[in-house]
């Protein structure tokens, strides 16, 4: 449905790797003044004046995103926002990235160009430098390996191991909505393989597919907490869903949490499509993941500087360990939460 | 040949993502005070005191290696080596590095261990704390992305671009011996094929396969000129071959060069293996790569102070960059350089 027509096709080997290095980061431009050296020595070099954070994600082929629905200049913004998201959730400002590629013969140069068109965006929209990379063949399919590096002062940043009990869960944006996006993306690539002719009217999934294909990661948000004057107890990025990544805070923390099932964020579109497939929509928000919204926990105290705010929402409160982690659902049943995160290496994903 | 015939399989899915990272990474110590924070949070958190130095690289089973003649521990110590060269080609110390994974559900857990049991080796031999990485299934194979972090002053950092003309050429060890080790192992693979019974006897050559299989990085080479008060004007480390080395120095910096054949350090086995393979052990040190020695330029005042250290070789001197780059045979003649180099888009690799 998405299918590349364009006619020009120039091979990679007629570039070789040097030269598709050039060719494809000729215009990127170096933003931070902590940036010395990108792209075109042994190694960048950079030098930061606060703490430094450092994150990298794999993004492979048949794995993790599907050609067959996702563009490559998406693709490429939203491998970005995938590290950027990690970045983030440390409370720290995202300044440099790394991006490696593999591709099989089979991508022509034009397939990344479209790529690094979607990278170069996101630089720019996030203002982070493109510092260096790898450029190689594979044997099949695509691979992306970035690393995001960012700083922050010592005092500034978040981990997951600071949640007190009583303190706080508080997420921003809505949730399930990228989970339901792929739903849909799966459902159009199933009539299109019956009925290649046939146009699917996505428009009233625009949001949702828009989630799941060119997701933002939440630079807002520690700008935004900073201005409230708010420093979060602990955070995390939601990649996995929301379930697994309350417990990952959690263990870390060593406290227990009681989520509210009302209170979870979900945009009409979640409710209306999970009503549609048939799906339970607190589920899809508790095991969906790619949401990239941050999760964290505040102090009691700062829950006036937040309140009303339309970006976050109180879902919930940490408890003493010994209580463990639950669902109070709508019914004020307590479920014990699991982690269904995304699990990638059971055989049946 | 080196066939795992190690009957305990443990099934990846058997473990998750979370548990098999855990699982891999809990013996590794953490030995610098710049690291903060290693696996277990949304991103590694250090703080260096001076500039820090970043790089990364991808292996590729099937494109860089071959798990046929490559046994996984000294794929894992290998891995880490290309990476740290990149580190002390910019004459930093390597501190930190971040191992992502990408394996097929052909590897069991077994070979995940040995694979880490050589990053676990190279990060103590070379004193680096593993800090972070991604772990995930590849529809093929297995894929290995490194990123290697180093700090160094400011004033210390040698880029490819500080050569003069005049400046002396300098490599540290000997070339060409990792191509022919490769040669070899290619070679007794075949055998393998027609013959599984028959057991090679690599003795004789034991330097060019150790030189493949486990290279190590020139930690020692920054170290040793600190001590000789030497600083580089330029310098490289030699993973495409000399050939294409010396094009980037004189590139980067603007510089040309004459490179003496007679000076070209190399081992008596490389010359024996040439011999037997009819290759000229010349066009291997030029072009063979993999040898992950530094290449680097010094002022002429320097000459003095490395003359007659058996690690280092004066192979040449820059020159004019309207002179262009060459190598002077020992019939002197000089013969354009030109970039021989391993190019991984080339078809015929």
């Amino acid at each position: 449905m998405l299918e590349d027509k364009n006619p020009q096709r120039t091979s990679l080997e007629k570039l070789g790797e040097f030269g598709l290095i050039d060719h494809l980061t000729k215009n990127f431009e170096i933003k931070h003044n902590s940036t010395l050296k990108g792209i075109g020595d042994d190694a960048a070099v950079f030098d930061h004046k606060q703490q430094t954070v450092l994150t990298t994600d794999f993004l492979i082929e048949g794995v993790h995103f599907d050609l067959s629905y996702m563009p490559l200049k998406h693709l490429g913004y939203k491998a970005v926002m995938v590290n950027l998201s990690d970045v983030y959730a440390m409370n720290a400002k995202a300044t440099q990235i790394t991006v490696s590629l593999a591709v099989s013969n089979r991508f022509p140069l034009e397939a990344l160009e479209e790529l690094y068109a979607g990278i170069a965006l996101a630089s720019k929209v996030y203002n982070v430098d493109l510092i260096g990379g790898d450029t190689t063949t594979s044997t099949s399919g695509m691979l992306i390996s970035i690393t995001a590096i960012g700083e922050a002062k010592e005092e500034e940043i978040t981990y997951r191991s600071g949640a007190k009990p009583n303190d706080l869960l508080v997420v921003s944006g809505d949730l399930g909505a990228a989970y339901m996006g792929l739903q849909v993306l799966e459902r159009e690539k199933e009539v299109f393989k019956v009925n290649p002719n046939n146009q699917p009217d996505l428009s009233p999934y625009s949001y949702i597919v828009e989630r799941q294909l060119k997701p933002e990661a939440r630079k807002d948000i520690a700008e935004l907490l900073k201005q409230l004057d708010v420093l979060p107890t602990a955070m995390i990025d939601i990649s996995d869903g929301l379930s697994s990544e309350i417990l990952h805070l959690c263990k870390n923390s060593k406290v227990g949490c009681n989520l509210f099932e009302e209170k979870i964020p979900l945009d009409p579109t979640v409710i209306t499509t999970c009503e549609e497939f048939n799906i339970d929509s607190t589920m899809v928000a508790l095991s969906g993941g790619e949401d990239y919204e941050l999760l964290f926990t505040i102090a009691q105290n700062d829950f006036d500087k937040i309140k009303g705010n339309p970006n976050l929402t109180v879902i919930g409160h940490m408890t003493e360990a010994s209580e463990g982690a639950h669902l109070v659902t709508r019914a004020n049943t307590k479920i014990e939460l699991t982690a269904q995160g995304w699990n990638s290496f059971k055989s049946n994903d």
